[in-house]
């Protein structure tokens, strides 16, 4: 079953949508967290898709709009790293009170900057029990300044921001950007991870993968995804990172990962 | 107020959001069909930020996503063009039994595919007031034949479909992308249009544009924005798209227009 579901963050109203399986009896669940630009759809619908493969598996699985993203409120000139690992925790909270979910079994998963605030979010609250990242960002300082030309640097001095393709980075965006480091936040985190990138990311370069491979070590699987971009952009890439994706959550499905 | 809604068309539920002004007489309202591999949102958000300068002016407005595509049922491999507009029919009849909407000032709205499916249905239905085109496909056979070359027409020999970044092209869609023609059936609209297209568009080019401006002749206004990609990927750019829309539908505020 799938629902709609307003999440309250700091005031604002965050729009998800909730799938959950066709049990009684309360199971296992996975927060998605979209990235940059993007949706709780995301890019060829693979949150939808992912979403409802969990579901058919027994597990519950949420997905919604950060602030200033997709149906959600909020402007996203005013949006920051640590105005989304607040989102985060509030689709947390909400997620852990629904009747169907299990709080003891519950996963994370994020997409690029959604990895970002994915790892921030596992270092942080104990209740995370498995963590998935796709393309995730270990280190967005580096990633921005590396991106960043003259051109952007004059638009940042002259308007407060810089225009990333209709999204507003802020300077205070930028700023947190460089001290909110994930691959260091993600030592925090004891539970199993699955590190999931493809080799010929051209947004998030696969560097930061082995990044946070190195920062989780034994704890973390690693799956390079050959010839892949940044949002496995073929059906075969999608396949296979949503069958592995929902295979290893299932392992949330028999007990209560040790931490 | 925004809130979720379900439409139904041919027995497959299609996700929507309908914005509604804060207003108790029945108002003017505006149908938007987004593009191949998008959704409800669109592009940084773009269906979201002009769904709520509608409503803020007066104006309902309902964005949906088409069978197979963001929340919507349905698998993507048995879209077709055709089933698009079927989706669009069904949508254009739920908004006008909506209570907040004047079924006499309906306009339309479509992105690129979108587009595609928009110039049909003004075609189609006379209850069509208005019709905004952006960055919209007069003919897709043109364009796939264009873009078309010998890995997908080997893909498409041997898995009957091709592979457009995730979003499965079944050899049905081709065939009738061939088959409908936006540019030819628009010619059946006689209402007033604003045709809007970026001058450096690589996935629809400009001389799409021209072509919708001369099948309509007088009835179409057409905007060039200078510069500007498919999806109009700048918040300049955006503002102006907008901008020029929302005051292009206010027209359906006064009154009925003549057809």
């Amino acid at each position: 079953m799938e629902r709609t579901v307003t999440i309250d963050s700091n005031g604002l109203s965050l729009f998800g949508i909730i799938h959950t399986p066709e049990t009684n009896s309360p199971g296992p669940a996975v927060l998605m967290l979209h990235g940059l630009g993007g949706t709780h759809i995301e890019s060829h619908f693979i949150y939808t898709k992912t979403a409802r493969a969990l579901a058919s598996r027994g597990i519950t699985a949420l997905r919604f709009d950060f602030r200033g993203s997709g149906n959600s409120q909020g402007d996203f000139m005013n949006t920051t790293p640590q105005g989304e690992i607040d989102d985060a925790n509030a689709a947390l909270d909400f997620l852990m009170s629904q009747p169907e979910v299990d709080r003891s079994r519950i996963g994370v998963l994020g997409l690029s900057m959604g990895g970002f605030v994915a790892a921030c979010l596992a270092g942080q609250r104990q209740e995370v029990k498995a963590l998935v990242l796709w393309s995730a960002v270990a280190n967005m300082g580096e990633l921005l300044d590396s991106n960043t030309d003259d051109m952007r640097l004059a638009q940042l001095q002259s308007s407060g921001y810089v225009d990333l393709g209709g999204i507003p980075l802020s300077r205070e965006f930028i700023e947190q950007a460089h001290q909110i480091i994930p691959e260091q936040q993600v030592k925090q985190y004891k539970g199993p991870a699955l590190v999931i990138h493809g080799s010929n990311d051209e947004t998030v370069p696969v560097e930061h993968a082995y990044r946070f491979k190195n920062a989780l070590g034994d704890q973390a699987r690693l799956m390079i995804v050959d010839g892949a971009d940044h949002v496995f952009s073929s059906l075969e890439w999608e396949r296979a990172v949503i069958n592995e994706t929902v295979n290893w959550f299932k392992t949330l499905d028999t007990a209560p990962v040790a931490r």
